[in-house]
């Protein structure tokens, strides 16, 4: 049921693609180098998983063609792609595998899963690329699971150029997309790090932050109608501009997580390639004094198309900083009109807060991929990093993400109180840095990563005394649990406290009604 | 329980403003000479406040001193602002007033109010300005009623200047919101039509559309958090520039027109008033010209503060045209930079669709009136609408308005479907103008107006004739029902159409959960 290349049972992206015995090793150097703690050098292997050991299925699969209880496919619909997860896969643990896979080619086949999961107590977990990075997609604490994968639903069923808009299947890798728009000259423009393995229908089930730092950050903003799949039928909002007619109800699809229904396609707002396009970096001598830049722009109405800014330290690690200085990726972007005197003014604002730049790159067409410079380097650092990643299990790194949003006024403090916690939580043996990674006009979206030698085998007890430090200093200092990457099982508890309890019985009673026997993803939400 | 100056029991504006029969003697010769049709020259008194009748209360009010059930209070809280709402109440119809009207001063006097109401099965209807044009504020067909006037919530209770953000109580007149805030140099920048007697409440529920014209078309757009009174507690967000956790809190509450909870107030994104404004207004040989370049100008990112179409009539009527050619109203504005290029560069695009100019206007500041030249002339206008067409009744003149939004692949046939449905239920008796009241790169708001000789005494079967054609066209062509006015009661019919039936299910099921006695303002939504 897979396709010629196989993902890889344990790693970010291919089998083919799992890191080699030479690069393991240049890693933990690199590592070492930039992090400048030591790593105990020993270099552990994955289980094959060949040697992997599963559960027995606990339900007999449907008679339906597009369903196995075959352990590739079970295995490799485990997880997501936290760091947590990573590790539990790499050693080969897979103790709550989905009992059944399903992968529909189309809705008449998503329904008929649903239908016999409801009238045999299966819960659904639906299923995009599979690059949760919060236990979104994963069958934890759960009777018996039907895994649904709906990259089966890989098309793009119509274009309207137009109105600027295309009705694709939630299936659809974010790659394929481009592919295709890129024949009309068109793009969706949406870029989160998971981009080359994430589905249309996963960013729009956990309201996923995208290219843009500015504007239409996430991919709520840029949704025409979305089309879901409930036990109670078809859920599809007419393709609108914009509506007025009550409570939206795509809003209420947006970060539902699968647990109201199971997105099939959306009508979504495209865009022409941009043909104008100017980008530089800015220094800043300190974080702080580059985050009065960010809220000074994003302040602005400029809507540059990147504003993020990396601490030192990021700087350091990702794009050839030497850990003086802060920097600012600045980009602007248009498919109509030159963006340089926006460029400008926007320097103009950087100054002020003691910014510094050399030189500005002009190119068009920018797709997702470096353009040179500092800049560059960070994006291919980004784009890259999942992939780094699949080292860190071997040679004995813990690594954790975590991000959020904050109004402005809290900021400073909010910073300093979560990077706190979170080195607390290191015992000295770490380190954490921090991103800009959207900004808005009342606040940001700080993004931080956390390094540390891993204590072999109890690398997820190490994690999971991050995040709970780490999601305990946000809440209490006034964020969000999460600005982009979902709820999931991970943030579960931290969740129900930020939500307003009126507002969550709302929530049971909306899921209640369309999924009356609770199959849809339980766990996460509600 | 009201202020020193009484609203008038039955036309827009305060009971000092109603029109005097010069005012009525004029108004009647303008739009004979406008619209081309002869009215019959007979100008009636509207039934005078103390000769209104009223039904007796059906139930005890509550030992609540923020209630009553005193005529006046029940008399201005009966109707809308509908034209429908208009003649009824000058024919002194208030067939169904609400029993009691409350007044609460504060938050815990709503609660206070809706405790009593639940347990003594009386239904809520949330009531902010009063300025609904869709029966959202009128308990037509409900038992015992309260009218819930939140106006005594009236204070911005806090000012984050760093953030740009406010908080709001809910029901907060629009000219106090922006006098406030223009004292710290901070304006909410949100004009809709009912602006000088709608409420941050009335907005946040209905969803209201303001200023902008492309970007932040709705107050939606505008919200930080939102806190709201259910009968099963409190429903307010934390106050975020963003969040991806979950389903968005504030969404559900967005367009919710009182059905879920009682909105008391809200973090609301503010900003400085525009120093840098350019405007201008262009003309065009035909509306489908100007349509066309409001497509370019929506599609070029540009993101204009006003771009209006008004088809030639409506530019006749309302903004010194002739008939001959349609008007768009050009704006840009910016706290932070010039923004004449990217006036240029939209003058640019309408040129290629055959748009001509003269003068570009400069000028800072900006607030909600006119700057001169036709686009100030048509401010003008909208803001005295609601003035001028309180003598309708008298002189014999129905009027309607109607607002949608479209995508552009659907936009020309929608047209003229609507503007043909409409003049059909007409007869031949009438105008009907369009205008384009908001733009986006997908599509358009279009909003009509109807202005048709009465038949005195059926004035309402009259205007439902023309509510239901249009809104049965309006669906049928791909429209919403609604892009800003709200569904309320009037447009209950076509909504129930227009949304998926298991978001319905979901709403019902949210509603029960905070509303199980089914008191908040039952007969709109749910």
């Amino acid at each position: 049921m897979d396709g010629v290349r196989r993902r890889s049972h344990w790693a970010w992206g291919y089998a083919d693609e799992e890191p080699a015995a030479d690069e393991l090793a240049a890693t933990a150097e690199l590592m070492t180098a930039v992090t400048g703690f030591r790593l105990d050098g020993e270099i552990e292997e994955p289980v094959p998983l060949d040697a992997v050991e599963l559960p027995a299925p606990r339900v007999e699969p449907p008679p339906l063609e597009c369903c196995t209880t075959e352990p590739y496919a079970r295995i490799t619909h485990t997880y997501g792609q936290a760091y947590r997860d990573l590790v539990r896969a790499f050693r080969g643990r897979f103790d709550s595998p989905p009992d059944v896979v399903a992968r529909p080619r189309d809705e008449r086949e998503v329904m008929h899963v649903l239908e016999w999961a409801e009238n045999a107590g299966v819960a659904v977990v639906p299923y995009g690329g599979g690059t949760s990075v919060v236990g979104g997609v994963e069958p934890r604490d759960l009777g018996p699971v039907v895994s649904l994968d709906l990259t089966g639903l890989d098309q793009i069923l119509e274009i309207d150029p137009l109105s600027r808009a295309a009705r694709i299947q939630a299936g659809m890798l974010g790659p394929a997309i481009d592919r295709r728009l890129a024949e009309e000259g068109l793009t969706l423009r949406h870029y989160p790090q998971s981009y080359e393995l994430s589905t249309l229908g996963g960013w729009l089930a956990t309201r996923a932050g995208g290219h843009f730092a500015t504007l239409g950050t996430h991919i709520d903003d840029h949704v025409e109608s979305i089309r879901a799949v409930t036990p109670r039928g078809v859920w599809e909002s007419r393709r609108l501009p914009a509506s007025g007619a009550g409570v939206s109800p795509d809003r209420m699809l947006l970060g539902s997580e699968g647990a109201l229904g199971v997105i099939t396609e959306a009508w979504m707002r495209v865009r022409p390639r941009p043909d104008f396009r100017v980008s530089t970096t800015v220094t800043f001598p300190s974080f702080e004094r580059g985050a009065e830049a960010v809220l000074a722009i994003a302040q602005s109405g400029l809507h540059p198309s990147n504003c993020r800014l990396l601490d030192p330290t990021e700087a350091w690690l990702t794009s050839g900083g030497d850990g003086t200085y802060a920097l600012l990726m600045l980009a602007f972007e248009s498919a109509d009109h030159p963006v340089d005197a926006l460029l400008d003014r926007a320097l103009e604002l950087a100054r002020l807060c003691g910014g510094a730049w050399e030189e500005i790159q002009n190119g068009g067409g920018g797709g997702e991929h470096g353009t040179g410079g500092q800049g560059g380097a960070w994006r291919n650092a980004f784009l890259r990093m999942p992939y780094l990643r699949n080292a860190y299990p071997s040679i004995g790194l813990v690594a954790e993400t975590f991000e959020t949003a904050v109004t402005w006024d809290r900021f400073a403090a909010f910073h300093t109180a979560v990077i706190g916690a979170a080195r607390d939580a290191l015992h000295g043996g770490g380190i954490v840095t921090c991103r800009l990674a959207f900004a808005y006009p009342d606040g940001a979206a700080p993004y931080f990563t956390v390094l540390a030698p891993a204590r072999r085998g109890a690398e997820i007890e190490q994690w999971d005394a991050i995040k709970r430090a780490a999601s305990e200093a946000i809440l209490a200092a006034g964020g969000t649990i999460t600005h982009h990457h979902a709820v999931g099982r991970d943030h579960r508890p931290w969740y129900e406290r930020q939500r307003p309890e009126p507002f969550a019985a709302a929530l049971r009673g909306a899921k209640a009604a369309v999924d009356p026997a609770g199959i849809l993803n339980p766990g996460v939400l509600v």
